[in-house]
């Protein structure tokens, strides 16, 4: 990059762009950017998952990061009354989300779009959301390139879910407190192709974070380890 | 993390999340993650010093990513007709952005909130947008953590910016065929506070990018060089 000729005061430069590629990223981090959508009910276990592989990955060097409800819902996808008081009502009820249809598919479309950013940084980007419609699962697959999506079906039986109800949120729906609650009212629509299914009733999340870990090798998403450590 | 005790063919594990801190990414990465909020007319350099730091902090081993209307107009801020196929009109309409008032208020609100997520995951995101609203802009910084907000101002005069006219954007506005442009019929905000101010009409983006490799240096966002590479 070298400067032009100089026209009075002002300096005449050429402004070129030399952006670093997605490819130099990934060959700094040693590895490939992409997606692990960890998709299944309430309590089966997603979250708990997708922190157990971002550790052992994390232990490894690579780079990661977890979308989860608690850092989408607090901003990119904040509710109308988190925006009013400092975008005003209008807005906030124009582009704050709630959990109606509409707004759950355009939380989903977010989340893939901001997975896809990370994906472009070279970044593991595990994301742990129920997002139970099969169209909106396959609307973020398709706007990301061939490869990056690897959908991680975390699969429970319901009861099991509901036995477990850490946030005591089936007890709610049963109670009629919460409406539209997937597996209770609301369809979980379970994956037809997805690049990995673990079952999350057999066995624990150490368990299923090796077969995470073994699967994103075999895909050359990470390098082989020779010896585990 | 250990399995508890089988009950019937369910195992009953402890389902804890041990998740990876962002002092833990941060010391992955060997320096702090940050926010540099590039803002400024359109033709002012942002989108090419931005590139150009990143360039220096991807060449010293940072963990970097740019955020820009290339990356983020097509995706996470899509206006409506490109949301219209897979989800709708009614969808589209509510939730596709255009370049209004409020538009453009949440696309900086959507592009604060993504950029404080690869904050968190330990990365210098650099953002390249006129982002003309101090209101917007202050939205951002409030959003953020103290100290991860860095606006960079990139000034230069309008005739500058409009002498360089790259996408002949300015053209097409003094034609009255782009509405609302900034400089032109919209008004820029100057930061009042910024932690950084370039003056992009004296200086070309190497020496520009100098200038702001040495603030995080000096802020001790990225250690320093003894000798620079």
């Amino acid at each position: 990059m070298t400067d032009g000729k100089r026209s009075g005061e002002v300096v005449d430069v050429r402004w070129h762009a030399h952006a670093v590629t997605r490819a130099e990223r990934e060959r700094a981090a040693g590895h490939r950017g992409c997606v692990l959508w960890f998709t299944g009910l309430s309590g089966c276990g997603k979250s708990t998952l997708a922190n157990a592989v971002d550790r052992r990955l994390h232990d490894r060097g690579c780079r990661t990061f977890v979308l989860d409800g608690d850092n989408v819902r607090h901003g990119l996808s904040a509710a109308p009354a988190m925006l009013e008081a400092r975008h005003g009502r209008e807005f906030a009820a124009r582009f704050g989300l709630g959990f109606g249809p509409a707004d759950r598919e355009e939380n989903i479309r977010r989340i893939g779009s901001v997975a896809e950013l990370f994906a472009q940084a070279g970044i593991i980007t595990l994301t742990a959301f129920i997002s139970p419609y099969r169209r909106d699962r396959d609307a973020v697959r398709g706007m990301l390139p061939p490869g990056d999506f690897v959908e991680v079906f975390v699969k429970a039986p319901l009861e099991v879910c509901e036995g477990r109800d850490p946030k005591g949120l089936y007890k709610r729906a049963r109670a009629g407190e919460i409406k539209g609650f997937t597996g209770i009212d609301d369809p979980y629509e379970e994956p037809l192709a997805p690049e990995l299914v673990v079952d999350s009733a057999g066995a624990g999340p150490d368990e299923l974070a090796d077969q995470v870990i073994a699967w994103l090798e075999r895909a050359g998403t990470i390098p082989r380890r020779v010896s585990p450590s």
